[in-house]
């Protein structure tokens, strides 16, 4: 795992992980409110796209415990944040605007992207299917938030890239790696980059080929 | 595990899982029916129902064998009834009406979330986590059945307390468990509280808040 | 596993693997062109058709690694063909028609249900589980696809026989496992069977009981 990290980094990390899985949590809570979901299924269509992605890298993986056992305070957060969904929204609606949502799930998609690379390649897979771990950890939660709820997933419609965006800077995260840069540099160098590519080509409005 | 059990009570129990675990069939023979499935489609998805819930734990805890691996004979009889599935429609229509389904899939949800409950807490997870398991183990079949129907699960846009019920009531088995009752004990009587608080609810149409 | 099989017998099986996947795939991009899908998606949802089916075995069987771990090569084609889906797609047409696609899909039943039930049968399940676990084999994939896709189900709707002979075809593996012919064999000549089963079935209309 490299040499120590300095704690202020740390805790600046810890505190960025908490406001990513926030983040997918709230595009729950609107695809749930879109729904008019109750307080339960609020709660569970959060979690499934907080947790999703990194819960079936695990399973493919054969990691445990889950992230969420070992946190879990932040599934306790997400529980009471449901029962006062509506209300949350409202507040949240006030407070963050529509950008805010768009960069802090650009920040998850980054750090899940890239720690699911990390750690895929921490159990020895290879190059090509680290990068799919990779990928699978930062969009899948969002599929299976849009498949639970009957929709076409996002992911697969919207032509913006997304996925891509992951996909090139998990393969940047190799390259460091590769160059044997300290991890938790090289960690948050490759999620800056899916972070700005992911801003970029959507204020661009770059689109996929179809 | 306590103390041995009478064996007419642990015969008791056995007819009571055998129940539990046909009427989640039969709620899959009707959705089958409901889109017109073939009889292979109606087995899929009556199995995916019966023990779906089971089946995503056992993966989340490692846990082998599964329940129908051990117990072929469900599966196998949910096949034959699958072949005859019209048939036995039509049949259990005129035996039961739609209250004793209600009542046959309310004690599946309070055996089913219960034993889940307690099946991860005998693997070291914390409280809300087996908690969490328990609504998984008794939700979770009926989830997966309306996603392949495509159809929005009718937990999530039912705003009636179902996967409520089955929170609170492995809350009062970990209550239970923790007050030293005989574990059989506190099975029966924690299940039976989900069971009850499903009928009294659903009867006195209680709603969740959106 | 039984004598050492013949190497141009082994060279032969290992081309009609990977028609099998490549045939499995084009289903996805198929249902990925329908929808109007981007390159990320066309690659998911083919990735998921090829090998869902052999990665939800694996899951519920604990096995690892998983075939696409160890045979990156097919990631990596199906990748490649997915950036260029909409050319592929017109190729294909014109090299192959329908039938050609029906007959690749069928042998890909037949080989995915087999091996599906072979490897179920190593791991020392009961025989009727290891037919289940073929079928799911063989079939899930097509379901993954077209829940992402947001569709019903095409096997649970169309009431032709496709399940039904992957069910048939493992049972009279089981058979000719039982009589002790050479394991190549009974695995060729029954995923032969399915494939004639499932070729004559289609071409004489054959419907499931609703």
């Amino acid at each position: 795992m490299g040499p120590p990290v300095h704690p202020r980094l740390t805790f600046a990390l810890a505190i960025i992980e908490g406001l990513a899985i926030l983040a997918y949590a709230f595009s729950g809570f609107i695809e749930a409110r879109k729904h008019r979901l109750d307080a339960v299924g609020t709660f569970l269509v959060a979690l499934a796209t907080a947790f999703g992605g990194g819960t079936v890298r695990d399973v493919l993986l054969q990691r445990r415990p889950f992230y969420w056992v070992e946190h879990e305070t932040y599934v306790l957060v997400i529980f009471v944040l449901s029962l006062f969904a509506p209300f949350v929204l409202r507040m949240a609606s006030r407070v963050f605007n529509e950008r805010a949502l768009l960069i802090a799930d650009a920040i998850g998609l980054g750090l899940f992207s890239i720690s699911g690379t990390s750690i895929a390649l921490d159990t020895g897979m290879p190059a090509f299917i680290a990068v799919m771990m990779g990928v699978v950890t930062g969009v899948f939660g969002g599929i299976i938030r849009d498949v639970v709820c009957n929709e076409m997933p996002l992911l697969l419609r919207d032509s913006r890239p997304y996925a891509t965006c992951a996909f090139v800077g998990c393969w940047f995260y190799l390259l460091l790696d590769h160059l044997q840069l300290d991890p938790v540099y090289s960690v948050i160098a490759a999620s800056a980059f899916i972070l700005i590519a992911r801003l970029v080509t959507f204020k661009l409005n770059v689109r996929l080929p179809h």
